[in-house]
């Protein structure tokens, strides 16, 4: 497919469909998903955008492959590897590999964008000594949502 | 590196310079990059950001690897494998592999996302016989620059 893919305002695309986060789970509230560019796009990554509504938030999870993210839209916070950080528009994330992250947004919707590689490991959710290990720090205890 | 990189406004990125599109040349015009996430950032693509100041283009080329463009300021025209198209924040441009692709800026700058493959082959610009092919379409003949 080439050429142009006309944006509509409010974050939709033309053609684009806005898909679940996941599948399923309790981990993770209020989260869409619009493929930007994936496979049919070439190359060897993708690049989707996300949006949490007022309130949401990403699953905490970690994965060896990197996630690189610019925010688009409204307000939030971002963990990663150097702790809680404000978020918004045009503000870049680096996620490095094996990094426990999860983005929420505030009392308005958070967008960003993410850049993939299309191969890539699953991710995996703390189990109880990640959560406790987490936890020391207090600001990051008060942040995450599991 | 790990966690945000914050925006300053302006299109301007906290630690990120801005660099030359292309070493020299006589075949763009006015166009500035910032790279966004490079080899650093890890995975096995670049997310760069080009900004082509008003009136200025990019170079008239095409190669093997694909664009995945976001234009985030400004308004423009593209030219990709469907003809001319004006472009305006938030609409994505595919340009294929081997297609003849070019920027323009409007009276304003325009700027725009690009992501390709880290490993990628170099660009080729038209030759003669190439440009006659192009210039074939009267829109596409007034709109590239050469």
């Amino acid at each position: 497919m080439a050429g142009r893919v006309r944006y509509l305002g409010g974050f939709r695309w033309e053609g684009i469909e806005a898909e679940p986060y996941k599948p399923e789970g309790t981990h993770f509230r209020d989260v869409a998903r619009q493929v930007l560019f994936g496979a049919e796009a070439g190359g060897v990554s993708e690049l989707r955008y996300f949006e949490v509504a007022a309130g949401g938030y990403t699953t905490l999870e970690r994965h060896r492959h990197v996630h690189q993210v610019m925010v688009v839209r409204g307000r939030g916070r971002a963990l990663t590897g150097d702790g809680v950080a404000p978020v918004a528009p045009f503000d870049l994330v680096r996620v490095p590999p094996l990094t426990w992250h999860q983005f929420r947004a505030d009392e308005i919707p958070l967008g960003f964008l993410c850049r993939v590689d299309r191969e890539r490991d699953r991710p995996e959710r703390p189990d109880a000594e990640a959560l406790a290990e987490l936890r020391r720090d207090p600001a990051v205890a008060d942040f995450i949502r599991v």
